[in-house]
């Protein structure tokens, strides 16, 4: 677990989400865009740019850590479906994508990368919506 | 493991995908684009939507079958990235997108989905595809 200590969130990673804390392998991050319930987990590993480059009991952990994510958005905010991707073509450190999508939503049935610009929070959606993930974190 | 005698795979993916053969838990579909070297896996078992839903065990074997599947692709097509994702808002079944990325394809670097239109096959490249996928199952 030695390379946690070189671990550092990529710039890109920074400017478009909010740090919400950390869980046992993954910083998670809320993005910063009203359109969805859009959360994303970045393992705090560095130079790893795929899945598989973890180790297998990270690999694992990257796992639980997306479906438990997945699983609670899900049931807090009644999503019809949850949407979960590892892209990374233009941010090559590894992060994996977990956002709750809805019929009603901006893009929907698309996928949200590039379809519609990220509409800013205002304060009081972005601490109800904050809220909603410090819980997860307390309760994980 | 008794729910795999229901499964049936999506129609959707029936008419976009030329199924290659089975893994452990997935059926191993090769997209009918000739764009990417795109694959998907479809866990058998009925009735799954999300990630979450799986058994424990399930869940680590369909993550398993991800992970080598895209190690194996981008070792083979020395691909730029890996994308992995799964979204289902337009066809429910539980599906994994596993897809080799270069900076020259069609859609790089945005997301594969509603970029571009699928491009068909010629025979040729679709032989050459499927030698490829045959040789993952069986070292598998």
């Amino acid at each position: 677990m030695s390379d946690s200590v070189d671990f550092a969130l990529h710039p890109q990673l920074q400017k478009d989400c909010q740090v919400v804390g950390n869980l046992p392998l993954c910083a998670l991050l809320l993005m910063r865009d009203a359109n969805y319930p859009w959360l994303v987990l970045v393992p705090r590993r560095a130079a790893v740019r795929e899945w598989y480059e973890l180790s297998e009991t990270d690999q694992q952990q990257l796992l639980q850590e997306t479906n438990r994510l997945a699983k609670f958005l899900q049931q807090h905010t009644q999503a019809k479906k949850m949407n979960i991707g590892a892209l990374g073509n233009m941010v090559p450190q590894l992060h994996v994508h977990v956002i709750a999508r809805f019929e009603q939503d901006a893009a929907w049935p698309a996928p949200v990368w590039g379809k519609v610009a990220a509409q800013p929070y205002d304060d009081a959606a972005l601490q109800n919506r904050l809220t909603l993930v410090r819980q997860f974190l307390a309760d994980f």
